[in-house]
């Protein structure tokens, strides 16, 4: 996905080292994230934060901390809200709660967390207050936005904007941090440093709205979660929110009867919203959202004056295009 | 139980202005926070610090930040322990899990933890880096002793050695941790430092072992909690370890027959395993445990020179005589 490759090769070394320097005991509180870690992922935020110290012309060691703290916070999510949401698979590999079981993944995500903040405390004493202060402050919005995406199953009315808000706090503020971050431990001013947290916001937008598509429209064997996981949960992802939207009577009728039907068996469910997201045309509405954020993002970096910024301009167009 | 009034005042007003801080929405990512924060407890873990401060002379501001955070973490376990422990009441209310449901009390649990680092972030600039390496310590080893717990629930052979060393991370981590920090936050020594973290230790040991006899011996209307919890739930004590080794023959067959049993009526179990520690009589043998750590809590207090420390001392003694 267009991330350097001593860009990954840094983060997957440090990764390395992070999961032999854990303890052996007690197994079932390691072992979990050490799998959690193993089963990959793009490690895309770190990549990002990495990216944009580099960008800002500084030392990768500087930013490596907030790196790996970033990284491990984001598998702490990816624990507790495989509980909360019941996914059987992520990554293509049985969730934690499924091959342990749910206390295993509840202490395990737990201390995962405090592991990342023992990582943050790695970072340069001149840059650790502002950076305590942004992870914090990103931390708290990914639970808050969780929730939101939680009561949002059950809510009658959600709109779009409720929705957008919601993946602004549940994903992009990673992101936003993960920018930040990277142009803190640089040593960049304070504005570019905002500007650097508008760009990431609008990239994790931009994401989330293509991880909302390749639930539905990506090809099984490559995203490695189940399909449709989104339309059987009932989540209210801007597919759904957009059909309800644009739905004239019987789709509409028929909509609603999908949705919260739990007499209908997951497939076929998955099957018949997709058949109404795909007479809608949704999948195009999105891309045009996505658009919206992509330009967001250009514009942000339009002022900053570094010749790397184009790695990172490459990057976005690949999460774009991706597929996986 | 002996804190100076000051002191819960203090910490009570904290917590007040804490609680009110908390942003309205999302509800049930707020809601449980305050909820568990109201319902009381006796906030000995950020008292320890504060006392501990102001015997070196410290200032309490300096240590407040600390403080709370220590007695937002503590309320950030219980939310969580409970859904482990499924367990129904804490402090004589319906826990978060039953009040609300288990998603909730683990989002909203994340959520506490992470308010807890907030907090930590105002103490002082000067003595943040070691007060942030205390707390990750403490944190990690109180998710280890938790997970030990977990796991002695269902293994053949625990030693009254495993439990306490048990003990010592779930419980007395945390206790070590509040009374170092708040030496730390005075500038105490070094040498004065590792001393209150011993006594913290000790203290912490002491507490949970009465903690373990209150659960069996304690008065229902009292401890706020379900009368033999650690019984029903095949928890192994101090006083279920030491019945089995005591406990001859047929004695030991009725143990055996009683510990993992699903058939029996929760009240009928609880009263005969009750029983079989009053013929044996365990208690006895918990106190003279407990014993041993109030020396070497007054052992670690000799050497050091402040007229306050007979604040502890006392506090101490009533932990000992405590009935909640």
């Amino acid at each position: 996905m267009n991330i350097p490759l001593s860009i990954q090769k840094r983060i997957k070394k440090e990764i390395t080292v992070f999961c032999k320097s854990l303890p052996r005991e007690p197994r079932e509180l390691y072992e979990p994230m050490q799998y959690m870690l193993s089963i990959g992922g793009k490690s895309l935020r770190p990549s990002l934060l990495l990216l944009t110290c580099k960008m800002f012309k500084g030392q990768v060691k500087d930013a490596l901390p907030a790196a790996i703290a970033i990284e491990l916070f984001h598998n702490f999510t990816l624990i507790h809200d495989d509980i909360t949401d019941n996914s059987p698979l992520r990554r293509g590999n049985p969730t934690v709660h499924v091959k342990w079981n749910s206390n295993v993944a509840l202490l395990s995500g737990d201390a995962l967390l405090i592991k990342a903040y023992q990582e943050l405390n790695k970072t340069p004493p001149k840059y650790l207050p502002s950076i305590f202060i942004l992870f914090n402050d990103a931390a708290l919005k990914v639970c808050e936005g969780q929730q939101f995406d939680m009561e949002y199953e059950t809510k009658a009315r959600v709109s779009i904007d409720d929705y957008l808000n919601m993946i602004s706090m549940k994903t992009a503020a990673l992101f936003a941090a993960s920018m930040s971050m990277g142009a803190i431990t640089a040593g960049a001013s304070k504005s570019d440093c905002n500007k650097m947290k508008v760009a990431g916001e609008s990239l994790g937008m931009l994401f989330q709205l293509k991880d909302d598509v390749l639930d539905v429209f990506g090809k099984p064997g490559k995203t490695g979660k189940q399909t449709g996981g989104d339309i059987i949960q009932d989540k209210k992802t801007f597919l759904l929110l957009k059909a309800i939207e644009l739905a004239k009577r019987k789709t509409k009728t028929e909509l609603n009867l999908l949705i919260g039907n739990t007499k209908l068996s997951p497939t076929d469910k998955v099957q018949r919203v997709k058949k109404i997201y795909e007479d809608l045309g949704v999948e195009e509405y999105a891309n045009q959202q996505m658009q919206i954020y992509y330009n967001r993002f250009k514009k942000s970096l339009t002022s900053i004056k570094a010749p790397e910024k184009d790695i990172l301009l490459n990057l976005t167009e690949a999460l774009l295009d991706r597929e996986v």
